[in-house]
Order: C-alpha cells, then structure tokens, then sequence
C-alpha cells in the first residue's frame, strides 16, 4: 500500500517537473496576453496667436499651437503587477530603445510584459511622435554615425570591442544607426521634465526606466513627482544632482569635463526616499585615455559612484553596478538591448523583487 | 426516448446559445493575444562625408548618416489571417493615427488585431519616429489648429458639425490636436512610396490602407510593388493618377483647383489588377462653398469618382462609398476613429471578405 502510494508521489512529480521543463522552453514563444493597450500624449503647452482667426483665409492669426507634450505607447498585460515600468530613451534616441533589439530579438518593452509588468514608452518632448515643438528648429542631416557606434562603445571604429555584446553584421548596424531621430528644438529639461511628471500624475505610482540623457531628468522627476517609487538607470550620462554647496568638483576627461549640478538640500532629501540602482556597461577605461567616446564613461561612472555615496550618506538607497564586477562582460551603452540583455534583464527583476518593486 | 434525445439537443442548444452571446458581450475587453510584435527601419538612403573620420576630434568629416527610412511597428496576433493591413497615415500625422482615438476608445490598430490580422503601422520617412531626414529642415511652431478643425471636418471652428462623430469634450480636442507631428525636411513622394515599396518587399503580400495624403502615394505604392494586394483608402486628398493624355480638368473650389496627375499607360494599368476602395465621410457640400475647409473635399470626392470611372474603364476594380449614401452620418476626415469606427470598421471587413483579402 505504502510502496503504491510513493510509486504515485513519484509519478506526480515526474509530471510536475516535465511541465515545468516545457514551460520554461516554451516561454520565449508564448503569445504576449494584452489586457489594454494605447498611446497618449500628455503634458505640455499651448500657444495662442492674437487676433481673429479667419476661416476663409487662414493663418496664424487668432489660432493655437499644442506642443512640448510627451507620446506614450502602453501595454497592460494580463495578471499585471502592481507597478508599471516607464521607459524613457536617451540622447537622439526614442522608443525604439526599448523595442526589438537591432539584430531583431526581443527588447526590455516585451521582455518585461512577458515579466507581467505594463509598460509604458515614452518619447519626450520634441522627439519621434512627439515631435510638436513649441520653438522653432533648424535640422541639419550632419553624418555622426562613426562618432556614435564610439561613444556608445561599440568598438572604435571601424573595429568592434572585443567580445563586445553587439552583433557584427551590416544588418544590425543599420538598424542601430536608423534607431536615431533628431531632436526638434532646443533639449529643455524642465520641459521634459514636467512632461514625464505629468505622465506619472496620470498612471500613479510606477517605476521608472531611464538610459543616459534621461538619467539626469530621471532624478529631477522623482523629485517633482512621488508617484515614482523606483528608478532603474543604465548608464546615465550627465545630470547628476548634489545639495547647493556639496558639488564634488568636474571630472576631467578626454571627451571634456564632467560637471556636477545643484539643487536645493531639501530637493535632494526626497532622492534618499526611493530605491535607485544604476548600471553601466563595459569597455569603460579606467585611467585617462584619449579615446574620448570611452573616456566620457570613465568620467560618468565616477561621478555615479560620488553621487551614490552623496545620496546614501544622507540615508538613501543607491547602489551602483559596474556589469563587468558582476561578470557581465562586453555590455555597451545599451545593455538592453545588447546580446545579453536577458541577463540584463535577470538583474533589473531581482532588484525590483528585492526592493518590493514587483 | 426521442423525446429524452429532442430534449437533450435543446439543452445543448441552449448552452451553444449563451455562449455566444457571452462571448458577443467580452469580445472587446478580451485580452489581445499577441504573437510577435517588434519594429524595424525599412528603406532608405546612405549619405557619406569625404575626409577620414577623426575619433578624437570627431566632425561630419568621413562619417555616414542614414535617413529617409520609414519606421514600423507591427502586431501579429494569434491565429493570424493571410494578408497583413499596413496602415499609413496622413499629413501631418503618424501611427497615431491608427492607435487609441482621440476620446480613448480603439483605433484601427487594435480593432484589427482582435479581427486577426497582422498590424503594421508605417511612419514615413520624415515623420514621427522616422525623423531622420537626409535633407536639412526649419521647423517653425505655427498656431493652426483651428484650420485644422475645418479641413478636418469636424466643425466650422468653434461651432462642431450637428450629429459629428466626435466627442465634444476639451480632453478629446486635446488629444487630436497632439496627434499631429511635424514633417522634418520637404515631402518627398518618391521618397515615400521607396520605402512603402521596401516594406511590402520585405514582409510580402498585403493589403494597404490609407489615409488622405497618404492615398495618392498608396496608388504609386501599389505600381511599384506587386505584394501590394489590395487598397483601403480613407478619403485620399491628393496624387489621383491618370494616364497621359487622358488627364480630367482640374476641380475648383473655395481651397483652390485640385489637379490630376499622370503616369504611363503601363503603369496606370498595373492599379486594374487589384481591387480598391475609397470612402468619404460626411459634411462634404454638394456644390461650391464658401467653406474652403470643406469645399476641398467637394473637389476630391469628385475627382476620386472620375479616377474610379478611369481605372474601371480599364477593367480595374475600384469602389468609391460616400458614407452618408449608405447610412453612416456625420463621419469627418477620420472616420476610422470617430465615434461610429466600429461600424466603419465593419464596411471594411466586409469588402476585405468579398475581395478574398481575409
């Protein structure tokens, strides 16, 4: 009787364990299950031009002009947690950050709904779809590309990194260089910013994902607006917030000198109220060097370290990862969307789960 | 125990039954289930500086940029019919146009997918995400929004159309008026339809559906590229092509002559081999108005009949439907998101099923 009873435990967890198997080579192939998704613009300004508008001949006279608003693509997948990540590009980039990687594998936007988190992808005022500016902008198409694939340390080129998370073809490099979209006006941070916080007044409470250019404002709206209880930054690259009067001085570097900003001590109390982890890639020199698109991440990553410890001393919770330290080896500017992003990924979910983010 | 059998039938009926109209009542808040979903740059060009690119003092010397390159995003959902929709949208739009409508119902994007087809929404070059433009541009913030209104046909500003199919509240008008994006650099149609053309090349036959601006570079699209199966094109503003020398006189109205334009016979008689429909909402006048917001549509819904008698003339399939003719009022120049999308969305299935697009 007893030996029947075990021979059908056995049988039970036989079962148990092959599903589980099946399951966990199945996942990357399962539908993505979509409980809503949309896209919205917030935030932003309206112009008015004096005088009467007229139907008949129209121009500028008596109309409105909305702009400096922020477009967002969401998805809520179903059994959603309970805080949604919001994903904000950096420098000449958008959404497409987070979209399908350039070798065409899966980025963070469906990585992390098939982790049942919603996602919302913004583009920030005056970039891709939000492309309604409220100043005037002239746009040159000035060649760059040779001078990016360096800074977001690819290689130097024309040659890759080592064993850099990066594939080599042609295809996956055209379509990272055409993952770029011109700013249209002026980069103006509190315009950003307040669109950003206006997206988090709108969705309460969330998470907040940040790469490079958006790392700097990723503090700032944290500061303006409660509702981010988290913040996730790859490679934030300038921005970087002290109390007046405790600004670490600028960090030399070949790609020129790395200045700290300030805000008010009350401001930056409210950054010691929320978990921040920070990751930076490889292939980061660690002395001076005169390839200055790397140099520059020399220079960040330091500065990283200064501002976690700022932060912390006043009881704040910021940890800075230098990937290569962990064994992650070869990651980019883009660690997200790198060869290895799941990885990436495994990180990013184990310090949410850790700080009850999830 | 036939009566038992009779009985035992119903009871079966009766289940089948409610589960339908179960079914019927979810179907809009039912999840999406969504096979892949991803986005790519598709087309384009290459421009090169001469020089050697310097990695230390980087200029445009020696480096390339790439640009004119439409951006895509598709859905491909579970179970998923034989031909794609690739939506494309109109002037001064992107793939808002096909997302969340302005009062926040589904767009065309969603309601689609729920119908199993594949979704692809283009950008086009020059537009939204696909900004990267290969010629130089001024952007000027220029209040237009109440002329927008009019040649929307929404309304006469301030004054909505009695019975419009669009919601009157200030959210909505908010959110339509930041739906538009600026275009960075001159139009190119060339440039336009090259990309399109990439895009049916690279995914295969589809059905195309257009939207105003967008109409006339669809017919273009659909010469240049055999996958291109079939049209659906929403009130098509612009670019109706005729042979040569068979060109009809240009249409006055209050917003100026609406002019033909021609192709070679070849050509021309590559858009009888595939079947298309144009629809046109309402509040379009029967005869000249001072109107010039609406006049134009006069002119094009005139030009769009003379076009269908030219290409059916020739053995084409073209099908022009004047909502109002059939029932459904006061649509305006979107009728695939006013507030009666649903039913539009209908007409269309319908045709794609008597077309065999399905």
């Amino acid at each position: 009787m007893r030996t029947k009873a075990i021979q059908f435990l056995s049988l039970i967890g036989l079962i148990v364990f092959s599903n589980t198997n099946i399951q966990a080579q199945k996942n990357a192939k399962e539908p993505l299950m979509i409980a809503e998704q949309g896209s919205f613009a917030v935030g932003g300004t309206v112009l008015k031009s004096p005088g009467t508008f007229n139907p008949q001949k129209p121009t500028a006279e008596g109309q409105t002009f909305r702009g400096d608003h922020a477009y967002v693509f969401y998805q809520i997948p179903v059994k959603a947690r309970k805080y949604p990540l919001v994903m904000w590009h950096g420098i000449g980039q958008f959404s497409k950050t987070w979209e399908t990687t350039p070798d065409g594998r899966e980025g963070f936007q469906n990585i992390f709904l098939r982790r049942n988190f919603p996602v919302y992808i913004m583009d920030q005022p005056r970039r891709g779809n939000a492309g309604r500016s409220t100043v005037a902008s002239t746009i040159e198409p000035t060649p760059d590309e040779q001078n990016w694939f360096n800074v977001f340390r690819v290689g130097m080129w024309p040659k890759y990194y080592e064993g850099v998370q990066f594939a080599k073809d042609s295809a996956t490099l055209n379509q990272y260089f055409r993952s770029m979209t011109p700013n249209i006006g002026t980069i103006d941070i509190k315009v950003n910013v307040d669109a950003a916080s206006a997206l988090f007044k709108k969705i309460g409470a969330g998470v907040l994902v940040t790469h490079s250019h958006s790392g700097g404002m990723g503090w700032l709206t944290a500061i303006k607006n409660q509702n981010v209880k988290g913040i996730v930054s790859y490679e934030p690259g300038s921005g970087f917030v002290f109390p007046e009067g405790e600004l670490p001085k600028p960090i030399a570097s070949s790609a020129g000198a790395l200045e700290a900003s300030s805000v008010s001590k009350e401001d930056f109390i409210k950054l010691t109220n929320i978990p921040i982890i920070i990751y930076y890639g490889d292939n980061i020199p660690e002395k001076y060097s005169e390839n200055s698109g790397a140099d520059g991440w020399r220079a960040r990553l330091q500065m990283a370290r200064l501002w976690r410890d700022a932060v912390n001393k006043y009881g704040g919770d910021v940890t800075v990862v230098h990937l290569p330290e962990i064994g992650l080896k070869g990651n980019t500017h883009f660690p997200f969307s790198d060869l290895n992003n799941i990885q990436v990924a495994d990180l990013m979910s184990q310090w949410l789960k850790a700080k009850k983010l999830d």
